[in-house]
Protein backbone atom coordinates (compact mmCIF):
# COMPACT_ATOMS: atom_id res chain seq x y z
CA UNK A 1 0.00 0.00 0.00
CA UNK A 2 1.36 3.14 -1.14
CA UNK A 3 0.25 6.88 0.00
CA UNK A 4 1.04 10.16 -2.12
CA UNK A 5 0.07 13.39 -1.44
CA UNK A 6 -1.38 15.39 -4.14
CA UNK A 7 0.89 18.09 -4.40
CA UNK A 8 0.92 21.93 -5.63
CA UNK A 9 -3.12 22.22 -5.10
CA UNK A 10 -4.26 26.03 -5.06
CA UNK A 11 -5.34 27.88 -2.46
CA UNK A 12 -9.42 26.73 -3.13
CA UNK A 13 -12.10 29.47 -3.53
CA UNK A 14 -15.85 28.75 -3.46
CA UNK A 15 -17.20 26.87 -6.98
CA UNK A 16 -13.62 25.27 -7.67
CA UNK A 17 -13.76 22.02 -8.69
CA UNK A 18 -12.20 19.60 -6.63
CA UNK A 19 -12.10 16.44 -8.86
CA UNK A 20 -10.83 18.63 -12.10
CA UNK A 21 -7.82 19.95 -9.42
CA UNK A 22 -6.58 16.75 -7.98
CA UNK A 23 -7.40 14.93 -11.75
CA UNK A 24 -4.63 17.75 -13.04
CA UNK A 25 -2.02 16.75 -10.52
CA UNK A 26 -2.43 12.93 -9.96
CA UNK A 27 -2.89 9.77 -11.49
CA UNK A 28 -5.34 7.79 -10.30
CA UNK A 29 -6.21 4.04 -11.18
CA UNK A 30 -9.44 1.45 -10.68
CA UNK A 31 -9.41 0.37 -6.76
CA UNK A 32 -7.57 3.39 -5.74
CA UNK A 33 -8.49 5.68 -2.70
CA UNK A 34 -8.73 9.54 -2.66
CA UNK A 35 -8.93 11.54 0.60
CA UNK A 36 -9.79 14.95 0.63
CA UNK A 37 -9.26 17.37 3.60
CA UNK A 38 -12.93 18.83 4.67
CA UNK A 39 -10.98 22.20 4.90
CA UNK A 40 -10.84 22.37 1.69
CA UNK A 41 -14.03 20.97 0.68
CA UNK A 42 -16.00 23.55 2.65
CA UNK A 43 -13.62 26.04 0.87
CA UNK A 44 -15.34 24.99 -2.81
CA UNK A 45 -18.75 24.43 -1.41
CA UNK A 46 -18.58 28.27 0.57
CA UNK A 47 -19.43 26.98 3.93
CA UNK A 48 -17.54 30.35 5.33
CA UNK A 49 -19.25 32.19 7.62
CA UNK A 50 -19.15 35.26 9.73
CA UNK A 51 -19.60 35.93 13.38
CA UNK A 52 -21.92 38.80 12.33
CA UNK A 53 -24.58 36.18 10.91
CA UNK A 54 -25.00 34.06 13.97
CA UNK A 55 -27.80 36.28 16.29
CA UNK A 56 -26.83 35.01 19.55
CA UNK A 57 -29.85 32.87 21.22
CA UNK A 58 -30.23 32.82 25.09
CA UNK A 59 -28.95 29.06 25.11
CA UNK A 60 -26.05 30.06 23.28
CA UNK A 61 -25.11 33.15 25.43
CA UNK A 62 -25.30 30.71 28.61
CA UNK A 63 -22.96 28.27 27.11
CA UNK A 64 -20.47 31.20 26.46
CA UNK A 65 -20.82 32.40 29.58
CA UNK A 66 -20.61 29.67 31.75
CA UNK A 67 -17.42 28.12 29.97
CA UNK A 68 -15.74 31.48 30.47
CA UNK A 69 -16.88 31.42 34.27
CA UNK A 70 -15.43 27.81 34.22
CA UNK A 71 -12.81 27.39 32.04
CA UNK A 72 -11.74 31.07 32.30
CA UNK A 73 -11.75 31.09 28.44
CA UNK A 74 -13.07 34.12 26.75
CA UNK A 75 -15.62 32.28 24.30
CA UNK A 76 -17.74 34.52 22.05
CA UNK A 77 -21.28 33.70 22.28
CA UNK A 78 -21.73 34.38 18.21
CA UNK A 79 -19.42 31.18 18.14
CA UNK A 80 -21.71 29.22 20.69
CA UNK A 81 -24.33 30.26 18.61
CA UNK A 82 -22.62 29.08 15.64
CA UNK A 83 -21.98 25.59 16.98
CA UNK A 84 -25.81 24.93 18.32
CA UNK A 85 -26.76 25.75 14.97
CA UNK A 86 -24.61 23.34 13.10
CA UNK A 87 -25.70 20.89 15.89
CA UNK A 88 -28.50 18.28 16.05
CA UNK A 89 -27.50 17.60 19.82
CA UNK A 90 -25.18 18.69 22.58
CA UNK A 91 -23.07 16.18 24.08
CA UNK A 92 -21.01 18.40 26.47
CA UNK A 93 -21.53 22.00 27.35
CA UNK A 94 -18.90 22.93 29.37
CA UNK A 95 -16.00 23.62 29.69
CA UNK A 96 -16.48 23.04 26.11
CA UNK A 97 -18.73 22.05 23.68
CA UNK A 98 -18.93 18.71 22.32
CA UNK A 99 -21.73 18.27 19.76
CA UNK A 100 -23.22 15.92 17.08
CA UNK A 101 -23.79 17.70 13.82
CA UNK A 102 -26.23 17.80 11.59
CA UNK A 103 -24.87 14.66 9.56
CA UNK A 104 -23.84 12.59 12.99
CA UNK A 105 -20.45 13.02 13.40
CA UNK A 106 -19.46 14.28 17.34
CA UNK A 107 -16.74 16.40 17.69
CA UNK A 108 -15.62 19.68 19.17
CA UNK A 109 -17.58 23.32 18.36
CA UNK A 110 -19.17 20.92 15.65
CA UNK A 111 -15.91 20.83 13.69
CA UNK A 112 -16.12 24.96 13.22
CA UNK A 113 -12.69 26.11 12.19
CA UNK A 114 -11.13 29.42 13.31
CA UNK A 115 -7.85 29.21 11.82
CA UNK A 116 -7.90 28.27 7.55
CA UNK A 117 -10.25 30.64 6.55
CA UNK A 118 -8.58 33.92 4.77
CA UNK A 119 -11.81 36.15 4.24
CA UNK A 120 -14.28 35.03 6.94
CA UNK A 121 -14.41 34.59 10.63
CA UNK A 122 -15.22 30.91 10.17
CA UNK A 123 -15.24 27.83 8.03
CA UNK A 124 -17.81 25.14 8.28
CA UNK A 125 -17.75 21.27 7.82
CA UNK A 126 -18.97 20.66 4.72
CA UNK A 127 -23.19 19.87 5.25
CA UNK A 128 -23.08 16.60 3.74
CA UNK A 129 -20.15 15.37 3.27
CA UNK A 130 -21.30 11.78 1.89
CA UNK A 131 -22.52 13.80 -1.18
CA UNK A 132 -19.50 15.79 -1.16
CA UNK A 133 -17.46 12.48 -1.53
CA UNK A 134 -20.18 11.27 -4.19
CA UNK A 135 -19.98 14.51 -6.07
CA UNK A 136 -16.25 14.44 -6.65
CA UNK A 137 -16.02 10.60 -7.24
CA UNK A 138 -18.14 11.41 -9.83
CA UNK A 139 -16.19 14.27 -10.99
CA UNK A 140 -13.03 11.89 -11.07
CA UNK A 141 -15.28 9.28 -12.95
CA UNK A 142 -16.48 11.89 -15.76
CA UNK A 143 -12.43 12.79 -16.21
CA UNK A 144 -11.79 9.06 -16.93
CA UNK A 145 -10.89 8.13 -13.61
CA UNK A 146 -12.76 5.39 -12.64
CA UNK A 147 -13.85 3.56 -9.87
CA UNK A 148 -11.99 5.61 -7.43
CA UNK A 149 -12.90 6.01 -3.82
CA UNK A 150 -13.09 9.15 -2.11
CA UNK A 151 -13.11 10.11 1.75
CA UNK A 152 -13.79 13.62 2.89
CA UNK A 153 -11.47 13.59 6.45
CA UNK A 154 -11.18 15.75 9.06
CA UNK A 155 -8.76 15.47 12.20
CA UNK A 156 -10.78 15.26 15.84
CA UNK A 157 -9.77 13.74 18.91
CA UNK A 158 -10.95 11.40 20.97
CA UNK A 159 -11.86 10.45 24.64
CA UNK A 160 -9.18 8.35 26.52
CA UNK A 161 -6.32 8.74 24.52
CA UNK A 162 -4.77 12.12 24.07
CA UNK A 163 -3.82 14.08 20.47
CA UNK A 164 -6.26 14.21 17.70
CA UNK A 165 -6.26 11.64 14.63
CA UNK A 166 -7.78 11.34 10.69
CA UNK A 167 -11.41 10.70 9.98
CA UNK A 168 -13.55 10.04 8.26
CA UNK A 169 -16.89 11.93 7.21
CA UNK A 170 -18.54 10.76 4.44
CA UNK A 171 -17.63 8.93 1.65
CA UNK A 172 -18.33 7.33 -1.98
CA UNK A 173 -17.02 4.21 -3.74
CA UNK A 174 -16.50 1.90 -0.94
CA UNK A 175 -18.12 0.84 2.26
CA UNK A 176 -17.44 2.48 5.72
CA UNK A 177 -15.97 -0.60 7.38
CA UNK A 178 -15.03 -4.33 6.50
CA UNK A 179 -16.96 -7.12 8.66
CA UNK A 180 -14.84 -9.75 9.53
CA UNK A 181 -17.85 -11.76 11.30
CA UNK A 182 -17.64 -15.40 10.21
CA UNK A 183 -13.74 -15.77 9.42
CA UNK A 184 -11.62 -17.97 10.99
CA UNK A 185 -8.22 -17.09 12.60
CA UNK A 186 -4.96 -19.28 12.01
CA UNK A 187 -6.37 -22.06 14.02
CA UNK A 188 -9.36 -22.22 13.20
CA UNK A 189 -11.37 -20.40 15.84
CA UNK A 190 -13.77 -17.25 14.98
CA UNK A 191 -12.57 -13.95 15.04
CA UNK A 192 -13.17 -11.60 18.35
CA UNK A 193 -13.01 -8.70 15.74
CA UNK A 194 -15.97 -8.10 13.86
CA UNK A 195 -16.34 -5.22 12.07
CA UNK A 196 -13.05 -2.85 11.07
CA UNK A 197 -13.63 1.10 10.22
CA UNK A 198 -11.37 1.00 7.05
CA UNK A 199 -12.47 4.35 6.47
CA UNK A 200 -11.30 6.08 9.29
CA UNK A 201 -7.77 4.00 9.00
CA UNK A 202 -7.69 5.45 5.58
CA UNK A 203 -8.27 8.94 6.94
CA UNK A 204 -5.89 8.15 9.47
CA UNK A 205 -3.00 7.35 7.54
CA UNK A 206 -3.49 10.08 5.15
CA UNK A 207 -3.79 12.50 8.11
CA UNK A 208 0.03 11.20 8.08
CA UNK A 209 1.60 12.20 4.95
CA UNK A 210 -1.05 15.67 4.64
CA UNK A 211 0.34 17.80 7.47
CA UNK A 212 -1.03 21.01 8.81
CA UNK A 213 1.14 23.62 8.37
CA UNK A 214 1.76 25.91 5.50
CA UNK A 215 3.45 23.19 3.37
CA UNK A 216 0.35 21.22 3.82
CA UNK A 217 -1.34 18.96 1.31
CA UNK A 218 -5.05 18.24 1.86
CA UNK A 219 -5.22 15.49 -0.49
CA UNK A 220 -3.55 11.83 -0.56
CA UNK A 221 -4.06 8.86 -3.67
CA UNK A 222 -3.60 6.02 -1.49
CA UNK A 223 -2.81 3.12 -4.02
CA UNK A 224 -2.53 -0.79 -3.53
CA UNK A 225 -4.94 -1.38 -0.79
CA UNK A 226 -7.23 -3.96 -1.34
CA UNK A 227 -10.88 -3.86 0.27
CA UNK A 228 -10.74 -7.74 0.07
CA UNK A 229 -13.43 -10.43 -0.27
CA UNK A 230 -15.88 -9.51 2.56
CA UNK A 231 -18.93 -7.74 3.63
CA UNK A 232 -19.27 -4.27 4.15
CA UNK A 233 -21.43 -1.91 6.17
CA UNK A 234 -22.21 1.82 5.66
CA UNK A 235 -22.76 2.68 9.42
CA UNK A 236 -20.24 4.81 11.18
CA UNK A 237 -21.41 6.76 13.15
CA UNK A 238 -23.28 5.45 16.48
CA UNK A 239 -27.15 6.16 17.57
CA UNK A 240 -27.63 7.19 21.14
CA UNK A 241 -29.42 3.58 21.65
CA UNK A 242 -25.81 1.71 20.50
CA UNK A 243 -23.68 4.18 22.40
CA UNK A 244 -22.86 3.32 26.25
CA UNK A 245 -21.23 7.00 26.40
CA UNK A 246 -23.28 8.86 25.26
CA UNK A 247 -26.14 7.75 27.36
CA UNK A 248 -23.54 8.71 30.53
CA UNK A 249 -23.40 12.09 29.24
CA UNK A 250 -26.51 12.61 29.12
CA UNK A 251 -27.18 12.38 32.15
CA UNK A 252 -23.84 14.18 33.46
CA UNK A 253 -23.46 17.48 33.92
CA UNK A 254 -19.63 18.98 34.63
CA UNK A 255 -18.80 20.44 37.85
CA UNK A 256 -15.65 22.20 38.52
CA UNK B 1 4.83 6.68 2.13
CA UNK B 2 4.54 3.02 1.93
CA UNK B 3 3.60 0.26 3.44
CA UNK B 4 4.37 -3.63 3.44
CA UNK B 5 3.44 -6.42 5.23
CA UNK B 6 6.05 -8.74 6.77
CA UNK B 7 4.92 -11.92 5.07
CA UNK B 8 5.65 -15.68 5.86
CA UNK B 9 6.19 -15.20 9.72
CA UNK B 10 5.89 -18.88 11.56
CA UNK B 11 3.29 -19.49 14.38
CA UNK B 12 4.77 -17.53 17.63
CA UNK B 13 5.91 -19.40 19.96
CA UNK B 14 6.90 -18.54 23.78
CA UNK B 15 10.59 -17.42 23.98
CA UNK B 16 10.96 -16.69 20.20
CA UNK B 17 12.80 -13.58 19.23
CA UNK B 18 10.47 -10.92 17.07
CA UNK B 19 13.11 -9.04 15.98
CA UNK B 20 15.12 -11.86 14.84
CA UNK B 21 11.82 -13.40 12.73
CA UNK B 22 11.40 -9.81 10.98
CA UNK B 23 14.55 -9.49 11.03
CA UNK B 24 15.22 -12.55 8.56
CA UNK B 25 11.84 -11.68 6.39
CA UNK B 26 12.27 -7.54 5.48
CA UNK B 27 14.86 -5.07 5.06
CA UNK B 28 14.24 -2.16 7.56
CA UNK B 29 16.06 1.22 6.71
CA UNK B 30 16.90 4.29 9.42
CA UNK B 31 13.83 5.96 9.74
CA UNK B 32 11.45 3.03 8.84
CA UNK B 33 8.71 2.14 11.33
CA UNK B 34 8.00 -1.44 12.09
CA UNK B 35 4.04 -2.02 13.63
CA UNK B 36 3.89 -5.57 15.61
CA UNK B 37 0.35 -6.91 16.70
CA UNK B 38 -0.02 -7.28 20.44
CA UNK B 39 -0.97 -10.77 19.60
CA UNK B 40 2.09 -12.06 18.73
CA UNK B 41 4.29 -9.90 21.13
CA UNK B 42 2.21 -11.63 23.80
CA UNK B 43 2.55 -15.09 22.49
CA UNK B 44 6.89 -14.33 22.44
CA UNK B 45 5.85 -13.35 25.82
CA UNK B 46 4.17 -16.32 27.01
CA UNK B 47 0.67 -14.40 27.73
CA UNK B 48 -1.34 -17.03 27.66
CA UNK B 49 -3.28 -18.39 30.65
CA UNK B 50 -6.32 -20.72 31.15
CA UNK B 51 -9.58 -20.18 32.72
CA UNK B 52 -9.01 -22.09 35.37
CA UNK B 53 -6.19 -20.09 36.82
CA UNK B 54 -8.83 -17.32 38.02
CA UNK B 55 -10.17 -18.17 41.20
CA UNK B 56 -13.27 -16.01 41.00
CA UNK B 57 -13.80 -13.00 43.54
CA UNK B 58 -17.10 -12.29 44.86
CA UNK B 59 -17.12 -9.07 42.45
CA UNK B 60 -15.91 -11.09 39.57
CA UNK B 61 -19.26 -13.27 40.46
CA UNK B 62 -21.14 -10.62 40.67
CA UNK B 63 -20.41 -8.50 37.07
CA UNK B 64 -20.62 -11.80 35.40
CA UNK B 65 -24.28 -12.25 36.95
CA UNK B 66 -24.96 -9.29 36.20
CA UNK B 67 -24.06 -8.97 32.56
CA UNK B 68 -25.89 -12.48 32.25
CA UNK B 69 -29.20 -10.98 33.87
CA UNK B 70 -28.98 -7.76 31.20
CA UNK B 71 -27.15 -8.85 28.26
CA UNK B 72 -28.54 -12.31 28.20
CA UNK B 73 -25.19 -13.08 27.52
CA UNK B 74 -23.34 -16.22 28.96
CA UNK B 75 -20.32 -14.84 30.79
CA UNK B 76 -17.86 -16.82 32.79
CA UNK B 77 -17.13 -15.31 36.12
CA UNK B 78 -13.57 -16.81 35.55
CA UNK B 79 -13.07 -14.38 32.30
CA UNK B 80 -14.62 -11.48 34.67
CA UNK B 81 -11.98 -12.82 37.26
CA UNK B 82 -9.29 -12.27 34.32
CA UNK B 83 -9.90 -9.06 32.65
CA UNK B 84 -10.11 -7.55 36.70
CA UNK B 85 -6.54 -8.99 37.38
CA UNK B 86 -5.52 -6.92 34.19
CA UNK B 87 -7.08 -3.82 34.95
CA UNK B 88 -6.82 -1.14 37.14
CA UNK B 89 -10.32 0.17 36.79
CA UNK B 90 -13.60 -0.61 35.50
CA UNK B 91 -15.00 2.11 33.29
CA UNK B 92 -18.60 0.11 32.34
CA UNK B 93 -19.43 -3.29 34.27
CA UNK B 94 -23.01 -3.94 32.42
CA UNK B 95 -23.22 -4.70 30.11
CA UNK B 96 -19.99 -5.04 28.95
CA UNK B 97 -16.58 -4.84 30.92
CA UNK B 98 -14.58 -1.60 29.76
CA UNK B 99 -11.29 -1.21 32.16
CA UNK B 100 -8.39 0.39 32.04
CA UNK B 101 -5.34 -1.69 32.10
CA UNK B 102 -2.19 -1.72 34.47
CA UNK B 103 -0.42 0.38 31.31
CA UNK B 104 -3.15 2.98 30.87
CA UNK B 105 -4.89 1.21 27.85
CA UNK B 106 -8.87 1.57 27.86
CA UNK B 107 -10.37 -1.09 26.02
CA UNK B 108 -13.23 -3.80 26.13
CA UNK B 109 -12.32 -6.77 28.42
CA UNK B 110 -8.87 -5.77 29.08
CA UNK B 111 -7.94 -6.79 25.50
CA UNK B 112 -7.83 -10.26 26.65
CA UNK B 113 -8.41 -12.48 23.52
CA UNK B 114 -10.60 -15.65 23.21
CA UNK B 115 -9.77 -16.45 19.33
CA UNK B 116 -6.09 -16.40 18.40
CA UNK B 117 -4.99 -18.48 21.27
CA UNK B 118 -3.54 -22.51 19.72
CA UNK B 119 -3.13 -24.28 23.35
CA UNK B 120 -5.23 -22.45 25.91
CA UNK B 121 -8.28 -20.19 26.86
CA UNK B 122 -6.76 -16.88 26.42
CA UNK B 123 -4.41 -14.87 25.48
CA UNK B 124 -3.59 -11.45 27.89
CA UNK B 125 -2.12 -8.27 26.30
CA UNK B 126 1.56 -7.85 26.57
CA UNK B 127 2.43 -6.82 30.25
CA UNK B 128 4.27 -3.23 29.18
CA UNK B 129 3.74 -3.07 25.88
CA UNK B 130 6.46 0.00 25.77
CA UNK B 131 9.13 -2.19 26.83
CA UNK B 132 8.26 -4.93 24.51
CA UNK B 133 8.28 -2.36 21.95
CA UNK B 134 12.16 -1.29 23.09
CA UNK B 135 13.11 -5.16 23.33
CA UNK B 136 12.04 -5.59 19.71
CA UNK B 137 13.71 -2.20 18.58
CA UNK B 138 17.01 -3.11 20.06
CA UNK B 139 16.90 -6.55 18.79
CA UNK B 140 16.48 -4.87 15.52
CA UNK B 141 19.41 -2.83 16.40
CA UNK B 142 21.48 -5.71 17.73
CA UNK B 143 20.87 -7.54 13.81
CA UNK B 144 22.47 -3.68 11.69
CA UNK B 145 18.55 -2.27 11.47
CA UNK B 146 19.55 0.94 13.01
CA UNK B 147 17.52 3.42 14.21
CA UNK B 148 14.39 1.34 13.12
CA UNK B 149 11.19 2.89 15.41
CA UNK B 150 8.46 -0.21 16.76
CA UNK B 151 5.38 -0.20 18.18
CA UNK B 152 2.96 -2.40 19.44
CA UNK B 153 -0.23 -2.60 17.64
CA UNK B 154 -4.47 -3.95 18.86
CA UNK B 155 -7.44 -3.18 17.48
CA UNK B 156 -10.33 -1.79 19.46
CA UNK B 157 -13.49 0.07 19.43
CA UNK B 158 -14.38 3.29 20.49
CA UNK B 159 -17.44 5.68 21.41
CA UNK B 160 -19.52 7.74 19.01
CA UNK B 161 -18.13 5.52 15.81
CA UNK B 162 -18.48 2.01 14.61
CA UNK B 163 -16.23 -0.40 14.17
CA UNK B 164 -12.89 -0.89 15.40
CA UNK B 165 -9.48 0.80 14.12
CA UNK B 166 -5.72 -0.25 14.95
CA UNK B 167 -3.78 1.60 17.83
CA UNK B 168 -0.77 1.38 19.64
CA UNK B 169 -0.13 0.40 23.19
CA UNK B 170 3.53 0.74 23.07
CA UNK B 171 6.14 2.18 21.35
CA UNK B 172 9.75 2.93 20.73
CA UNK B 173 12.64 4.94 18.75
CA UNK B 174 9.75 7.61 18.10
CA UNK B 175 7.07 10.01 20.17
CA UNK B 176 3.79 9.34 20.74
CA UNK B 177 2.62 12.24 18.81
CA UNK B 178 3.78 15.40 16.84
CA UNK B 179 3.14 18.57 18.12
CA UNK B 180 2.07 21.50 15.65
CA UNK B 181 1.58 24.30 18.61
CA UNK B 182 2.68 27.72 17.13
CA UNK B 183 2.80 26.15 13.46
CA UNK B 184 0.96 28.43 11.20
CA UNK B 185 -1.44 28.06 8.42
CA UNK B 186 -1.22 29.46 4.77
CA UNK B 187 -3.06 32.50 6.01
CA UNK B 188 -1.02 32.80 8.85
CA UNK B 189 -3.14 31.83 11.31
CA UNK B 190 -1.93 29.55 14.20
CA UNK B 191 -3.48 26.63 13.37
CA UNK B 192 -6.45 25.14 15.71
CA UNK B 193 -5.12 21.38 15.50
CA UNK B 194 -2.14 21.14 18.16
CA UNK B 195 -1.01 17.31 19.31
CA UNK B 196 -1.30 14.71 16.56
CA UNK B 197 -1.10 10.86 17.45
CA UNK B 198 1.03 9.83 14.93
CA UNK B 199 1.37 6.35 17.05
CA UNK B 200 -2.01 5.47 16.17
CA UNK B 201 -2.28 6.64 12.62
CA UNK B 202 0.25 4.63 11.93
CA UNK B 203 -1.55 1.60 14.07
CA UNK B 204 -4.44 2.54 12.25
CA UNK B 205 -2.26 2.45 8.26
CA UNK B 206 -0.85 -1.16 8.97
CA UNK B 207 -4.30 -2.69 10.23
CA UNK B 208 -5.08 -1.74 7.19
CA UNK B 209 -2.89 -3.97 5.40
CA UNK B 210 -2.07 -6.64 8.26
CA UNK B 211 -5.99 -8.37 8.03
CA UNK B 212 -7.24 -10.44 10.68
CA UNK B 213 -8.14 -14.09 9.20
CA UNK B 214 -6.02 -16.82 8.42
CA UNK B 215 -3.89 -15.38 5.83
CA UNK B 216 -3.09 -12.33 8.37
CA UNK B 217 0.50 -11.11 8.58
CA UNK B 218 0.79 -9.27 12.32
CA UNK B 219 4.09 -7.16 11.51
CA UNK B 220 4.48 -4.21 8.67
CA UNK B 221 6.88 -2.02 7.90
CA UNK B 222 6.43 1.35 7.11
CA UNK B 223 8.61 3.38 4.80
CA UNK B 224 9.18 6.92 3.64
CA UNK B 225 7.25 8.41 6.43
CA UNK B 226 9.03 11.74 7.99
CA UNK B 227 8.45 12.76 11.50
CA UNK B 228 9.27 16.30 10.52
CA UNK B 229 10.81 18.76 12.05
CA UNK B 230 8.01 19.10 15.08
CA UNK B 231 8.04 18.49 19.37
CA UNK B 232 7.27 15.57 20.30
CA UNK B 233 5.49 14.03 23.25
CA UNK B 234 5.09 10.70 24.76
CA UNK B 235 1.85 10.98 25.99
CA UNK B 236 -0.76 8.84 25.08
CA UNK B 237 -3.04 7.69 28.00
CA UNK B 238 -5.50 10.33 29.26
CA UNK B 239 -6.00 10.87 33.05
CA UNK B 240 -8.85 10.74 34.39
CA UNK B 241 -8.52 14.43 34.84
CA UNK B 242 -8.01 15.46 31.59
CA UNK B 243 -10.88 12.98 30.44
CA UNK B 244 -14.87 14.04 30.86
CA UNK B 245 -16.06 10.92 29.49
CA UNK B 246 -13.92 9.12 32.47
CA UNK B 247 -15.64 11.21 34.44
CA UNK B 248 -18.74 11.02 33.16
CA UNK B 249 -18.49 7.02 33.76
CA UNK B 250 -17.47 7.13 37.12
CA UNK B 251 -21.09 8.45 38.44
CA UNK B 252 -23.56 6.62 35.82
CA UNK B 253 -24.67 2.84 36.07
CA UNK B 254 -26.12 1.04 33.07
CA UNK B 255 -29.66 0.46 33.64
CA UNK B 256 -31.66 -1.57 30.91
Amino acid sequence: MELEPVTDLPEIRPGDDIADLVADRVTLESGDVLTVASTIVSKAEGRTADLEDYPVSGRAKEIARRIEDVAGEEKDPRFAQAVLEESTEVLIDCPFLLTETRFGHICVNAGIDRSNVPDHDVLLLPKKPAESAERIRAGLEARGHEDVAVIVTDTCGRPFRHGQRGVALGWAGMPASRDWRGELDRDGHELGVTVQSVVDELAAAANLVTGEAAGGTPAVAVRGWDFGDLDGSDELFRDVEDDLVRQALREWRFEP
